[in-house]
């Protein structure tokens, strides 16, 4: 696979309202972009970080993935993505490895990315997006 | 704080052997150091993906902090350390802002850095690491 970078982090946050303060104040990064993705019932607000960004991600329903996992594991780093220049073919590739599989194809994410994820129990435990 | 970039991403797994294969034969990233860093007992394993690293970070004890994470929330993302120009400075910049430390001063990590760690109940979930 022709992993770039890191494009993102995502974090679980109960409130992203709760949460700038550190990331703006105390790290000194700039907010870019809050943005709603629906099918996953978030909210999400952005920052760069050099070449990665970081996604803080608030749950808008208490059926939402990201709920659920702040309830069973607390605030906290959710997922990683990696930059691919083509996820339909990373896919491919890693399913052809034996890799389980969340997304068989990619989909649209926040800001306009196609990605996918991979489960958590073929990625030594680290729930990992895949970008393009 | 001047924040560069994600040095790296410390992500904590029960045996550095069984998470080799994910990372260099699913995702292709090649592992260029394993390293001891006695103190804080684990085994450590790197890999560069971009700007940023992934550091595994396998227990070398049942009493290393590691081991505890691990026995709490399971293996998963563990840290995240930011590149900073000067790790004393940004402490007092910091705890001067009300943030918690759990390093009152930089001290010796993997790989020669000089490093630091924010207190998570002050970095809304993430345990946070300054690096230089």
């Amino acid at each position: 696979m022709d992993i770039s970078h890191i494009e993102h982090i995502g974090i679980a946050v109960k409130s992203i309202t709760d949460s700038l303060p550190y990331y703006e104040n105390i790290l000194g990064l700039k907010c870019y972009n809050i943005e709603e993705v629906a099918d996953q019932k978030v909210k999400t607000a952005f920052f760069k970080v050099g070449q990665t960004k970081i996604e803080l991600l608030e749950p808008t329903s208490d059926d939402s993935t990201i709920a659920k996992f702040i309830e069973n594991r607390g605030e906290g780093v959710h997922h990683l993505a990696f930059a691919v220049s083509n996820v339909a073919d990373a896919l491919a590739e890693v399913e052809a490895k034996g890799v389980r599989l969340i997304d068989k194809a990619p989909r649209k994410g926040a800001e306009g990315l196609s990605i996918a994820f991979l489960h958590p129990k073929s990625t030594a435990g680290v729930l990992t997006e895949l970008c393009q």
